[in-house]
């Protein structure tokens, strides 16, 4: 098989990656917007996205694998491939996130609509967009922009320790609708596991980068 | 190099993964250890546990990589390898979720200590159990113990479920103790998410095992 057919299964892979990641991010929004609209059926849409997400991250896992095992790639190309899997696996893992907010979302809807002293779609935007530029500096192969998706993580996870603390004050001053503050303290703590997910994806990304400077160090280590 | 290094090479990354996985597991105990005993001291241990870990990840990474790049392993081996790389990954974040445990035991050593209607032990033995049991299944090539962890998390799924009705219930009954009864509903949650690690390391077990057929199965479905 010529080398040239190589670098287009690459750039089908990168392809590929991409509209997992697009319908992944998709898929939080939409999971979030049902939760904050108290919308059924965007929590149906949700579900069926997740087992989209699923049947996506398998094929895609598959051809990685074809590409190794035809190809057997070399050096920073094999780091890419590496990576790929590896960010895959995270992005089908904010699948998950997503399908858990909807849940609760069903189980919030039993329940009476109270406002909650949280900036939720803040919290959203911000998760989604550290995925998205996680993403981006895969695309790109920019190293600095990934690094800067990990200084976004503290934002993220302060913004998940206030949220715990309002509700937890609100449900010692009305107790009343202490079901509705714990699906949004659980929530919360979903979209803080979106932001975990991109900072993984972050690192794969300067695993991939930066590969040979970081292996050296690691290297040099070692006795 | 000759080809009887590949398998020692091989032989020793299911050493190091097998280290990975005791310290892991290990760790998972010593938090929920901490939290049932009220032991500052443990959580000191477990954070060190955590660093410890994320060392052995990026050694093991860096050396499946190595095998990669230098052996090009293919059919089964490369399977294998790529099935070490991403159950690396997900004990790792067993060693994040015992990490988890620790911080919430610190918060909750200022607080009075008060009984839970939770079996914490149970839900504890069996998340750990299903780790080993995954990494075991990995070291005896054995799919069927493989697909009975995925069995076992329903069970914890559960479990779970049940540890937050109760604990809502206690936060609505008893409201004095509702910070406690918030940290016994987010430890088991780490618990069920120790579990959920281990059912996706069963399941690339899987991968790797029974891989020729799962292979096939998915090729057969495109057009």
């Amino acid at each position: 098989m010529p080398r040239i057919n190589f670098h287009l299964q690459l750039a089908e892979l990168k392809d590929k990656l991409l509209a997992m990641a697009a319908l992944t991010q998709q898929t939080a929004d939409l999971a979030l917007e049902a939760y904050l609209k108290r919308d059924k059926g965007l929590c149906k849409y949700v579900r069926d996205n997740e087992l989209a997400i699923d049947r996506a991250q398998r094929e895609l896992d598959e051809m990685a694998y074809e590409i190794m095992a035809k190809e057997q790639p070399m050096a920073i190309d094999l780091r890419f491939v590496l990576a790929v899997i590896k960010i895959n696996g995270d992005l089908e893992r904010v699948g998950d996130q997503a399908a858990n907010i909807a849940k609760r979302t069903k189980n919030s809807l039993k329940l009476e609509d109270v406002m909650l002293p949280v900036d939720f779609e803040a919290m959203g935007e911000h998760a989604t967009r550290m995925v998205r530029l996680a993403v981006q500096s895969l695309i790109e192969g920019d190293a600095f922009l990934a690094e800067s998706v990990r200084t976004m993580d503290d934002d993220i996870d302060r913004m998940n320790r206030l949220a715990h603390e309002e509700l937890l004050r609100m449900i010692q001053e009305r107790p009343q609708y202490t079901d509705q503050a714990m699906i949004g303290i659980l929530i919360a703590r979903n979209l803080e596991s979106i932001a975990d997910h991109a900072t993984s994806i972050a690192a794969d990304v300067i695993f991939w980068v930066r590969g040979a400077d970081v292996r050296h160090e690691y290297l040099s280590t070692l006795d």
